[in-house]
């Protein structure tokens, strides 16, 4: 049975190009910054992001800590969304690695709003933290893979310069979020002065994320890494699948939101299901099935026996669609849920 | 001109029993256990509040988080209200020395909602922080002063042992709270696993706050205290002054209470000042005067020429009853601020 | 029975003198800067030491912990002898607090070596930590009440400003020092940017430290008092003793010097005890019982039958002198081991 | 020019066989525990080892971090010796991301000397921080690639149990010191309860360390893991080199010991040249070239002249042998540093 894997962009296998590719990679020992394909790869995701240098990081988790690690002191308090990855799903990284508090605000479909960020800005009377960056993560993961408004994080970018705090983008998903706005990921990416974005997830690398900024910034966040034992030896064969996700992979996003859009329209068509259109933006798609009445064991359990995994949870379910995911497996899914429902 | 200072109890001075106490105080090494005073005062802070042992700390900060660190280990996530004193105003402390994240939850009057809080939970998903504590502030400072009852203390209680998740109560005030319940404190104390409560503030001690919980936590706690600095030699003289403090003090709140609701009543009557009633319950009063259409420079300063000291903002100030103010203290006030906003 | 207890100077009773200031003290509220004995408490420390100004602190630990705090970053790595109190004795603070490391040098009677001390700094290679601080403990604890020569210091201070590193001393037991030294204390305190005494222990105040240094650390290390939780309220009721411990106590130190050398010289008679003379040079005396034979409980056991209170250890036992401790007690104390040791 | 790179065997390149079985690897998405080849490194780095279970790190630096953080609590003092990498290399990430404080003790060719092992416990005075973990590194790198004895590391294991503390071995080059010891891996491994070891280094995988313990010590490292930011994807790719490295490498490494051994032969007979030869066990040399009059640019300058790189310092230079370096390699390397030294 082919097993249909809905639960999330990471499940994606790299490519045959990547795997040649990594099997040809010309690499070196990256920690003496001698890797040709790393260096290669750092400087073209800058270039991709208007930004002056980039970092080669294992996982999108470590970007956004050596992000936090690298902005902040310890005891400085960080404003975030309140289900933002950096809070929500880093294991408490951010207080544990940086000893920093987070101040998080409830966002509208994942974005902030600039006001409340602003009072939310604390400058130092002796019984506060002082604020020292500003998070935002574009797309949203936990909103439904939705997208920030430029005009949003326009605003809080000038918030951010008037107080003098930075602002760090969580962009994991930042070529969806690009992809949907149909601009270039320099126009998101121009409202932050550090971005984190993976080129596993859509972009389908094995492993691997980056992040960029200035220069200056970019040298200090490679002593964090090293300090999280991030600085791997010839990283270069992950670069060399990283840089043609960075060629390759952005263009075809388009196929998986269409996907999604299409996965999302026939699921709110199936009795007792319901799905917030509103939230449809990418390629992640939540659905609601507490009105079918259906327990979350028959439910996830009717899928498995289908072949069909979904991040589960009662009673929202996440699916998300990407490269190993085509039409027909939408279809079949959509057949499957509406059995299950019928009872089957 | 006599000063009438409204800014917080914290500025309460000393009685003349209280001096007399520090001056005969019976002192020794408390680092080695040898202090009679501080013994004496730990016994009874933990016979007051029905739990097996105390501790005596310098301030009610570090009572608060020598508790987090006693409670938590590293990288853990804690539960408590958006306006705690312990996230809002200790520098960031949990994530700075105890490396623990906050969850924080919007409360209603500082009560937390008992289904939101059993929602919040985590409990080990490898991307999540386990939530190890939950905090309560009882009564809760910066939503005036206003009492948690009992049946949500109760039920977050309840709730902590259905998953093994310990409640720490900051109760600052905690004789506040016990005086507007007309409850003897072990009936708030009993609902958590440990408490903090000062003896200054409404108190009147100049120094000092309590700890208690189990025999086994305290001497964690202890240890903790070390090695926040908190392991004062000679502290008898102080614990002197907080002895006074426990058995005269908690009987004369209800004069501050009274003396709130009348400051309440009769600043809710000058135009263009709103109270909000509900949360006058004990001795904080907050007042909106945005509608005068004074700015906080004027106001402020029409108060500070007629000797009246308040913790400003804008649009709200605060106002705080004690030991220090008397009946017609509060009328002095009232016919200041008409005058102030009649433009006098 | 008299009891004489030579554990430690921290054993010291407040004088009446103190109990009478601390009576009648003037007190506000110090978090809002408000306390004038307080204030000039921390002018008068920041002025006797040659600095620019000064924090009360509840503790030494709390000013040692802050200073390190306020010097440096998380992940730095700063220099002390191995047995420093701040290392030693400190609760493992430096790294659970400020997340440094501690690099640890054996000194020569407590002082370290300054071409060591240079050799260790480390400078930014990307595996490496940086140096941010150097501390010095003046007198040294552990090694006995050790005084380091100023030249030694000195030498310190020059590289401690070719690397731009600063130093903090512990001066817990400064003005044994500088009595030793028969210096100023400002001629000792001039090779460090921030010093901590302690107005408890021989200067006999009940509870109470001091830091001191340029204005704009002292406003930091203020913020970072506050978060570790000593930011006391009506303080000043501790300053008024801290106050004549200043002014009434360093000049008696000499006796306390003279009565610890005469305990050395009368043990070092005794046939068994071995006393270190080298290391005789102010408060405390360390005496080596090994080759009486005796046990640890047998020798503990007999100074304690006889009302003696030392600070135990095998085969080293210390004893310090100190205000409570006069010279017939020391006689005494002499005439006890000597029959101790004779099996008495 | 053929470059010879002595710096470290860190420089070490993939094997063809590697390459071919990253490109063909089976992989899934480890953080949902599904990558094969992950798995079974994992299961096969455990059985050597013979601990009960795995965990693939992306660098020796994460393996040794997460060690500490699953062994320790904040505030804890570890055991290490003072040159120990987790202490020297790890940019201060013990302190940083632990908050546990380092008691470093001088080893003897590397190895702790159990006796000041046993004293260095510190078992919980209120003013001291407990030992929680003892570190060990076998193969030592700053040392010398020395080889701590079997005897030593059964000594220091019967300390540990007997005061319930763990002992984690940095076992980076552990390969390396078996075949030294002409032991298999376990017999080393057994003297431990967490060993971190590394696939590339002498073994020549690209990237990639494991960590092994017991299967819940190992499920807690997982989550730290996580913290990190070292959980990967599709990190079979990486693991597909490792099991080959494992497979196919530590039966080499003793002509790496052959190729040191002959050119620390070679150096000690050139004039000015100082070897130790008792620490020339494993693949490093150290060589000592102070009394060649050469001043640190001239040496390195003329070695890279020639297309020699060493690790550079001064007095001593470190070189390590790798599978890039043969025995032509070495013999013109002598020759180079003979014309160096004569004054070509």
């Amino acid at each position: 049975m082919r097993i249909i894997d809905l639960r999330s962009d990471t499940v994606t296998l790299p490519t045959e190009e990547m795997r040649k590719a990594m099997a040809n990679a010309e690499v070196g020992d990256d920690v003496y910054g001698e890797d040709p394909t790393v260096k290669k790869l750092e400087e073209k995701a800058a270039q991709i992001m208007g930004k002056e240098a980039g970092l080669f990081v294992p996982t999108g988790t470590m970007g956004n800590q050596i992000a936090v690690m690298t902005h902040t002191k310890r005891g400085d308090e960080i404003i975030l969304e309140e289900k933002a990855h950096i809070f929500y799903y880093e294991v408490g990284g951010i207080a544990a690695l940086s000893g920093v508090q987070a101040r998080t605000l409830k966002g509208y479909y994942g974005a902030l709003d600039p006001s409340e960020v602003e009072k939310s800005i604390r400058t130092g009377d002796i019984h506060e933290p002082r604020t020292s960056l500003i998070c935002l993560e574009n797309t949203h993961n936990k909103a439904g893979g939705t997208v920030i408004p430029l005009e949003i994080m326009k605003q809080i970018k000038e918030i951010g310069e008037k107080y003098n705090i930075p602002i760090h983008l969580d962009g994991a998903r930042i070529f969806n979020a690009a992809t949907a706005l149909r601009v270039d990921v320099k126009e998101i990416a121009k409202y932050a002065d550090s971005v984190m974005f993976c080129l596993s997830k859509g972009l389908c690398a094995p492993v691997g994320s980056m992040l960029v900024g200035t220069k200056e910034w970019i040298e200090r966040a490679r002593r964090n890494r090293k300090r999280l034992g991030g600085g791997m030896r010839q990283a270069g064969i992950l670069a060399a699948a990283g840089l043609i996700a960075l060629e390759k992979m952005p263009d075809r996003l388009k196929e998986d939101h269409e996907n999604a859009r299409f996965l999302a329209e026939g699921l709110k068509e199936i009795p007792g299901i319901k799905v917030d259109m509103a939230s449809i933006q990418t390629n992640i798609v939540f659905m609601d099935y507490e009105e079918t009445g259906l327990t979350p064991d028959s439910f996830i359990a009717g899928l498995k026996k289908r072949g069909i995994k979904v991040n589960p949870g009662y009673p929202l379910v996440r699916m998300v669609t990407h490269l190993g995911i085509n039409r027909d497996d939408i279809n079949y899914t959509l057949q499957a849920i509406k059995e299950i429902v019928q009872g089957g």
